[in-house]
């Protein structure tokens, strides 16, 4: 078991190195006759690709999704969808002494010392290219949740470093590079970025996504809860070391009186739970925010070991993102749009009896 | 599907109810010869029951275990354990009310949401009471942990409501019944629960819990993910609404050379990763934080609706916790240990070939 | 992973051991709203039970089921199903000279060989009563799938030894402690059944069971074919040592001109597929053949070797069944029952949006 | 949930469609270490391809597998090991007339009932084509089980038709296109062939797979039986009717005297038990036979109805095998080495702590 699925009745494999010929998922479970084609994933891949501004990696890839399997005459047809992307742009370098030391904060140390053998080029599996394929996926998820009940799925960036959005206008996070919810900030984060760039450094990120129109009912009550399958989706996700549900950590300083939604039949008067109460979706939006760590390949000189222990000094070079928090929204939609496709099935599944869901309470906040 | 399992290869199947005649797990995959009996359960479950202090539930229960299986003349056999520990505190009385209406806050509607029908006798499925079978099955892989790696977890709180520890002392987190690292703030927080539960009203905590030993290497790089498995299991506690591994949110603010935890051969310089890189320990401490909402079964009113969808004002009477975090470190604490079980026992299925690990740094911080 | 868990959806979990206090399981995925009562346990453990002829095992046990969970004013809940049997005629013995040596065709050896350990009170984990629970939870997949759908699941034995049946009656099958079809053949059951007990051997038999009613399109195309579920289910009973479906080794003599079932508006012209093709369900009778071993537990002495490889001359004495495929058939209704249960709630997950399967061909053979 | 993947910590995950653009598949744990190239996949790819013979399908497929992942340097990484195979004989064609009716005994009609749509083309999902990347997969489990166990895994035709081996030479296997073991009758089974292809007609045949050296320990007791996951592994391929361990079917007409497997310090003095006792293998030689049904595209016309229910006269045209159990001995061959190596991973993540097995009895036959 290397654990390179994800998802029990939706369940998506992925495979693929950083520079290896191909990265590729099967995407297994796919209700049939969803209408998707190649093209359908453009959209999605250039949100998340490098190089589409300065202030990611200046890696190229062309990102070009062959469907190998499980569609037929433009749906699917219940069969498992295999997606091929061929890497265009994995520079050929010598990699010798990445092979020989561990930059620090990096899984090169912890790979070495898993498997005893590993693949230095580019990050090898470790690689936040393998998201390429997450997004991919849920891409068919996105619009099976659409399309049946409704579904959007939404991420932005809600801090870098100290900086955080001073007003929220959800038209705005498509339209800088930063998905960034409000305009007026845009340029002091260029220069930031700019700036940071420059020293060769790196800083972290917050990403908040929301999913919604979720229907009461959506995840199970103990080791499926809703939130749980979403901590373990995002704490995926390269970089990330936080996960939080609606209040998260602010909950801690919450009265109850405070934090407890209350109800009437003109809905819920908040969202401190984040749309999930016992592991179930309530039917108000499903909120979760997630921190990324600064990334580790810095080209700022560091104190490390090789692989005979022996102590060394690191600088990595190559093409490295300096927030890689902001390329992140896509991929955390990614997962969300995931894990709800998975527990709309598995709802469906145990509670398909039941009937459909009239909540009692309408899911949004007035 | 409802996903009352949790780990790959060491499982713990969960079942009962808060009122039910009993509750009960069976522990699957368990390593031959590990020496274990009733009493062992003892020291943990107290740690974990309500009734110890003022300041929790008052419900008292004897939580004795008994062995159905898997265990012969004092050792496991690989059989499946099977634990029982029989309700004998649970209140007869009329429920009607309880089933007519949903707390704010609660799983109640969720759960009613979900399946079109619920146990309301103590929250039935959802009461924490459920927690009480995961201590009990962690204690067996506590004791593996720690024969055979020397391995410890220990958790403790770190905030109540706004009150943090001003100094931290492992030795004191055992002899108060707030699991607090600082006993000079004691009576403080005697003072403040006093108040609180007076109130009416509920506060929000959080646990921190690491585990000290942890060999290199333990976790897969993708989605089994160490850190992730964490995040799924400690989401999994009820009223959790936030997971931070290391560093967590405060990594957004750090920079690329300051998060990064240099290496040399006396060790690493600090610990911000909180000893998982990659989704694979690294020899470091693991170190986990949670955050625990206030609980929603409150005896001040609130604004709701009852089955029919009617706004009716709802107060819970019965016995609560005001603060459900503080019996939380043992939970956190268990989940931990079955998380690095089931991930050793997943590591030598793989990676037996490749011989026991000697890491290249020493994993304490100096 | 040691594997005590069955089903994909629906999912069973057994754990206990012959001689030790209790049998138990957990039945995980239940839809909820299925009515159920203890009571509703007692006619399939009976037809399951030894000690109701001379013909079995004279161990007499009361098997009275205890629901400990999920269950609420008569009906399923959602939450996990947990059912307890004490064991309560397990004859205490010295069990010195059987834990020292290894009964020829047992499972002692193969124990001893994996775990290093063993629990030799009757065969521990190893013996036939662990599927006392697989009965038990059968009751439930039962009663849904014939108030659901109209299916019901019916075994027989169909040889023991070299004796087959000369006819088939339907009525007469649960009419004689044979499970047999035919109920002229009775008294000569009877006496070659008395002859072989007296002469301390044991003989293999046959057990054959059919569903009716299932409904087209339920199963998986690869490696959850339907018939693929059903060999595991009908391999993972005590004793087993082939399955078949349909025709199964007799199709290797026929042509495909012969094997095939031609269809027509009026229905399948035969059911050589034992109602499934592709590993999918075809809306016919769902047809499945076991092979039961004899029984290795003998009294007529037989080679072996003892724990440290010794050669010694073994005599079972206890209670042994001579003919084990005896009190197979409600254990093979119970594996079917519970397959197609698991593929009922896995069909509708994946293929919900695909609507109610209206068939072609009307299942039944003319 | 549509349950492409295969094996439990060896997972083996598949895609694509007889006539799409490429098959392939994903193998998930793989130790690290294990040497792999592209050409090792040729010897046993070439064994189980159609077109080598004029008693096999005439499609002629290149079968050049591309690894796409989780090989550095020549050995596998512990990254998941993907697997690429182009469809390069994939004739296009008019499948108007094909997707409009069923084949009788044939997976258009289950498949059309489950989706409500289905891919036509050469039989899309549901053809034999799909297991070229099981033999691919085993590739890898064989060289692991072989290099660190000295296991073998050996199948051949044991039964054509009425017609089986007079003799039984291991030699001989290979030499010929029918894997059979007697060479002497190979020109008769020319002639049968010859004839049976003229007819328009198929026939069935009987597979036997058996693995040499074998430890013993390896299987889990109740639902993870080795035999059981045999079981459906030869069930999931296409075709299979029947799977016996051992004796199989046999062991009803034997007394236990006959078929308990006497043991001894110089060896079992038999092995009716297949290898397999209680889930366990034993140290013996695991025996396995499968039946493989004739196929169902047959050129001779046949009864059946079409999309609308209408009645219908099919004939089959197009390249297809008259006895497609011919080409399965490499098909079972990767099942049971695919099994194997999967369990050896499951027993030493939980018995790992037992120790090398050392068996009181050797294994092998006298």
């Amino acid at each position: 078991m290397s654990d390179n699925s994800f998802g029990r009745l939706l369940r998506v494999t992925t495979f693929g190195e950083s520079h290896g010929p191909a990265i590729g998922c099967v995407i297994d479970g796919c209700p049939p006759g969803i209408a998707i084609a190649a093209v359908d994933f453009r959209a999605d891949l250039d949100r998340r690709a490098t190089g589409k501004s300065r202030h990611t990696s200046q890696r190229h890839e062309a990102d070009e999704v062959e469907i190998l399997s499980g569609v037929y005459e433009g749906r699917t047809t219940g069969a498992p969808v295999g997606l091929l992307v061929r890497n265009t742009d994995a520079r050929s370098k010598d990699y010798s002494k990445i092979a020989e030391q561990f930059r620090p904060g990096h899984a090169d140390y912890t790979y070495w010392q898993k498997y005893g053998i590993r693949d230095p080029r580019g990050g090898g599996r470790s690689s936040a290219r393998e998201t390429t394929m997450r997004v991919a996926a849920a891409v068919i998820a996105k619009r099976w949740l659409f399309d049946k009940y409704g579904i959007t799925v939404q991420g932005h960036v809600s801090q870098i470093a100290g900086i955080r959005p001073r007003g929220f206008d959800a038209a705005a996070i498509e339209g800088n590079p930063f998905f960034w919810p409000d305009a007026s900030q845009v340029a002091e984060l260029e220069a930031f970025m700019d700036a940071l760039r420059k020293s060769g450094d790196s800083v972290g990120a917050r990403v908040d996504v929301v999913a919604h129109n979720v229907p009461p009912g959506w995840g199970e009550p103990i080791y499926g809860k809703l939130d749980g399958d979403l901590a373990a989706a995002m704490m995926s996700i390269n970089a990330v070391k936080g996960v939080e549900i609606g209040a998260g950590f602010a909950s801690i300083g919450q009265k109850g009186s405070e934090h407890r939604d209350l109800m009437s039949p003109a809905g819920f008067a908040s969202n401190h739970a984040g749309g999930i109460v016992g592991g179930i979706s309530s039917g108000q939006d499903v909120t979760c925010s997630v921190a990324f760590k600064p990334t580790s390949s810095l080209r700022l000189p560091g104190d490390t070991v090789d692989v005979n222990g022996q102590p060394v000094e690191v600088i990595t070079t190559g093409r490295h993102d300096p927030c890689v928090g902001l390329r992140a929204p896509p991929i955390c939609e990614a997962m969300m749009a995931l894990v709800l496709m998975d527990h709309a099935l598995r709802h469906r599944a145990q509670c398909g009896d039941v009937g459909p869901v009239s909540p009692l309470v309408p899911g949004s906040v007035p």
